[in-house]
């Protein structure tokens, strides 16, 4: 979670929900689910983000993976949010200025874009990026958007 | 939706949530979720039954796939139910005896097992079989715990 403001952003807060791996399936998702909506009512945020996913794995995880997606953009959407979804390189592009960056670099630029940062692990980075992605995404939206009117 | 007191199963209701396609994803499966959860808090639902999924389509659609089985699952744990999954050839082995059987015989047998049932699609067959295949099951188990108690 992060707070945008113009072109000035600054962290709020980031985390993981995690959800006890001996719970049957549908039990987990459905904790999932409240889990990110109970954030969300929590912090009153106004608009979220997911990376768009790259299934080249084995069906099995491509299917996990997917019910996961489907449990948290239901729970987005469920709690009013609209879902916006970038593809890795438009992340990696928007951060370092190449789609191409090494995690590293997203990483470095995370911590330097909002100073003092401790970030928890490297899926946390990967998340923040998405959302500074966002945050410049929709910056540029409303500049444009001013542009033209 | 069925009914199943002991061995014997009624048929009380079957049909499609159908959520506009040009909707964006996020919304589409909250409206799964939500579209869901409504039909199991009317119907009084005890418990639910999802047929396990065979993946060896491509990725891109066993990740839609995988979505949409999120959202579903989330919806039925998240109303308070219990979700049984059983596999394709388990419930063609438990209506018609073998798990080689052929789509037009478990439709033959849902329409013996529940007289006056008017079946309005191919995907309703298959998934009051999986109803009527949970209904067996938890049959048998209860006859078991009575054998054994």
């Amino acid at each position: 979670m992060i707070r945008a403001e113009g072109n000035r952003i600054s962290h709020l807060a980031h985390g993981t929900l995690r959800i006890p791996a001996d719970m049957p399936m549908a039990a987990r998702l459905s904790a999932l689910y409240t889990g990110l909506a109970g954030v969300v009512a929590e912090s009153g945020a106004g608009t979220a983000a997911a990376e768009e996913v790259f299934v080249n794995k084995n069906p099995q995880s491509t299917l996990k993976l997917g019910q996961a997606r489907g449990a948290v953009l239901a729970a987005l959407a469920g709690s009013g949010l609209e879902v916006a979804e970038y593809a890795t390189r438009l992340v990696k592009k928007a951060l370092v200025g190449t789609g191409a960056a090494e995690k590293d670099q997203v990483r470095a630029m995370v911590e330097r874009l909002m100073p003092g940062i401790k970030i928890k692990s490297a899926d946390s980075a990967d998340a923040l990026a998405v959302a500074i992605c966002h945050a410049h995404h929709l910056a540029s939206a409303r500049a444009l958007g001013g542009y033209r009117g």
